[in-house]
């Protein structure tokens, strides 16, 4: 249920509306609408009389929500969000490109790598320490000592942080990361969303292997639906019968995405194909789909990295990357 | 790697064996083979000299082992496992039939839903106390009360308990609790299968949505390499193109999975079809294909269920089901 | 548009009807109900007034169809469908066995064959003469020489034939044929379908790689508005992300094509794995499931096949499945 | 097997090593390298000894071939093909632009959508003649009624026709199209793909439902096979689970078939969504991504459309995609 308060109605007003819907047991979220406060009761709002919500004097209207999501819902919100990640921002005309390599390896491989890809044009640093591995034996991440290593690099280049976190009881040692990063393989585990929610912090969320866009928008909506509103999506590949790719990259859910959400999709063109080859068409491809930014792997010696080499650009072909998808950006831009 | 230990050996050359690779940072896990035992070597195996291993007087053979998962590994560990689950045992020729609602409502239910299917044959109950729902805005189950509930029924009639956890931090309340289900969306939540591998519990482990066989093989040994056995894989449907039915169960995953490996394979035809007219024949093929049981869905008025309602068996419908299925299973075991 | 006639009409009476609406540009297909006459029309029946129809004395109701299919829809005729392959019936309780190589390779071997699986109770003759390969540079079958060979196998045993056509110009070799298949691939060539829809022979419809049940009744649908009612549908795998079977077997699709189709359901065991060793539980769940029969390669000399030879029984393999089915058809009908 | 000729070889030499290699029932396709006759051996090459064709004094070298594939791949023919579509080119740097609607309706339709395509930029003309429906009730398109009124359009305009074949048997009808298209259902349609193979016209593949990449490649060799070299891929969309597209666009497709191949790809993003609002910015993509063309549908008015209408552009939307299109291929043409 969706009430649009009126413009002039005072805080003190509202406060009294919302304290009476949270003793029903509702929860309410507010969002600032064009000079006029909206709030959306999220719970077993069946027991709300709307009639009797209209009576209150602050109440410009009243309607039932037969959509499915609301807080992610641009419906509600019809202006994109501008998320800010520590200073960068992402969203509404912002461009972010997310670069480093899958895994930090050492303090000399994440610094080397920050540096380079801050020079071509990177905005916000990525790099893996825990890591989610399909095999148990398989190289895990360096963990808390990789996140230190991030830190660093973030000392010394001035880069927000965006890197995956697995478990809520790590979230202590996130305090300095700027970007939670919601893997896949998690974009259903809804503790780990509540959790999420729960903090501040801009949440990055992965599209899961097999998950439709609406599942998507729902788990954006656990998110949200806790207090925290800064979400951006990201489309990473999704799981078919096709194995030349290691996924197959879904470009039509960055429109398909922003005509249904007002938060900003991220593309990941690195783990959508598995192929180095293929992040530069996939990234100027993104970047023409209308996407607002970009998160791809870069490794200063791909041949050695310990995860996900494959896919990882060295940072002479990154550098490319960047200036011919900011090619691309000003084309879309000149012909809006 | 794999250490196969002559018969003769006695156990303290086994234990210095064991603390000298463990000094190496190896962890080493033990299964009983004929007689003679068989160290299972985790982690980085690398800096082993197999050589050196050889020169042990106790070692019988050392092998590399390309495979990529050990311990579900029907090559190491030829025999069926046989579960057991507080009383009542799954695999090596026994067959299980878990059955209950999809959620507890209330104790009149979860009672009578108990009775009723002990009746016709049902030897573990389930019941979703946390649920795992698309939308924040859905019922998330009962949670803790709904657990006590679950306890209340197998006081009653003594069957053991099967119901999902979604996090770690709740274990303390599963403690009454016979086996941990693992659902289709956490299945790659390698914190989750750490965490219920570190208990002594029975895990039931369901496929997720898009992942492969060997995917959940390994979800097992993220369970089993932190020390718990006692692991049961849940077939429940593959998300596909189709969609007349809710997934598109994958009874060949049956045969494959007890080829690959030793442990036990329920089939829960109610997720898989999402239709209740379609549990009967799909059980009954489970059945023939070799299934060591069945996970069923049972409401006594699935008119007005709070959730999965239009897959749910009635009790009466339920029975019949089980007549079906033991007598396919009587004409498995006379063919064999 | 469906016109049910009433039971005292007279022949000539629904004559005049059927011409006067066949005058209008509409076909008109007749189906024998209860002891009258159930009239389909087939076409553009929006200048069809039923009111005007309703006034013919003969007329007992008339009705605008909403269903997507008439002639393949189980509401439309409740009773399963017999389908007689030249003597051999399949459907409605009658269960029909298809066994024989995947490709006819000399005389000596499909006469070996062919009194191999009779002995062990095959019903029908299947062997490739004209094989889809998707290279050209693969083996393309005996072509007509293949049926010719089928032929005398068909001489020697009785048994009738089941074999693929791909090009409609082929029809005068397939004269001696019993069943036409169209393969998987051909589920859509409309042009093919309604090839055979102008014959008079069974045609044994196999599901395509990535098509809905839906799609799979339309196809059924082309060949039957033709004229031709004598369907039978083969599901024999689907294409999905898992990559262990050759395809996934979707036997869900047995109850829900007879659900909403009085054509008989077999199952392709063989094509669906692509593993031999999966035959036998697969074949057995499909009997379990409710199939009216199954398709299953058998070859004298697997290891020496000239195509798909790891998924083909030897005959002494096909003998036990043969048996083991039997076993679950019995169980299946003894508790009805 | 492949056999390169020495560049001083003569014709009459080339023609007697061929004239022998047919003796032995091989057929022998001739491609021109740099200066030097490539010759690609089709069929049972298993017999034929590469020392004794190594004997032969214009032979420069022999080498079996490992690849699936052989006129299709860009290893034997590393330059892009350029195909002449009567006056059009594609590939090799020559962008097209397919347009029209999804059916031919009515003179007045046809001239008026080609007219206003033209103006905008599209260089060849596409309408449905024989239209492929999963229901056989539904529109099949004028068919040849429809491409008498095509040719008329061409007449008026100069653009060269592209419309769909599903039936060798009507290849006289096509006489006057310049491409022929192969429809997603056909693209295993052997027998269809051997009959276009044996014309000279350019054929339009187009990618199946549920087709691999290799598969696709497959396809186009049967038709080079037969002698045609002339062949254009097309990525369409692939089945996935996700509903909200028609179908899930595969833009990675682009560039791995042009890794593989040297023949054209163009991209069809009407189809591949199935939604008007989505074509502009996925034709944008597929031209980052590196297209050698788009084929669009447009209707002057869709929503009166007897086909496809909710993915047809008006003639204005149309053309602000191609002004969109072009700015970005000069921005990918001016960082290369």
């Amino acid at each position: 249920m969706i009430i649009v308060v009126k413009k002039e109605a005072r805080e003190n007003q509202i406060d009294i509306l919302t304290r009476w819907l949270e003793g029903q047991g509702i929860r309410v979220g507010r969002t600032e609408g064009n000079n006029q406060a909206i709030l959306g009761l999220v719970g077993n709002t069946k027991s709300i009389d709307e009639e009797f919500i209209s009576q209150f004097e602050i109440v410009e209207s009243v309607r039932r929500v037969s959509e499915k999501f609301k807080r992610a819902n641009r419906k509600f919100h019809p202006e994109d969000a501008v998320i800010d990640c520590n200073g960068v921002k992402i969203g509404g005309g912002h461009f972010a490109i997310i670069a480093g390599p899958c895994s930090v390896e050492s303090e000399a491989q994440i610094n080397e790598v920050a540096k380079a890809v801050q020079a071509s044009g990177a905005t916000l640093l990525r790099g893996g320490a825990f890591k989610p591995r399909t095999s148990p034996y398989d190289f895990q991440g360096m963990k808390g000592q990789g996140l230190e290593l991030l830190e660093i690099a973030k000392a010394a280049t001035g880069m927000p942080l965006v890197t995956e976190i697995m478990n809520a009881d790590h979230l202590p040692l996130f305090e300095n990361v700027d970007v939670l990063q919601i893997g896949a393989r998690n974009m259903q585990n809804f503790e780990l969303l509540k959790a999420v929610g729960r903090t501040n912090k801009v949440v990055l969320l992965k599209r899961g292997l097999a998950n439709t866009l609406n599942e998507l928008l729902m788990s954006a909506e656990y998110i949200m639906s806790e207090g925290n509103p800064n979400v951006i999506f990201c489309e990473r590949g999704i799981r078919t019968f096709e194995t030349y790719t290691r996924n197959t990259l879904d470009l039509s859910a960055v429109t398909a995405l922003k005509e249904m959400s007002h938060l900003p999709v991220v593309v990941d063109p690195s783990h959508a194909t598995g192929k180095a080859n293929m992040v530069e068409p996939m990234a100027m491809a993104a970047a023409a789909a209308g996407a607002d930014g970009l998160m791809i792997e870069v490794h200063n010696d791909p041949a050695h990295a310990l995860c996900d080499g494959p896919q990882s650009l060295t940072p002479a072909q990154f550098d490319r990357v960047v200036k011919r998808v900011m090619a691309i950006r000003e084309a879309v831009k000149a012909t809006e």
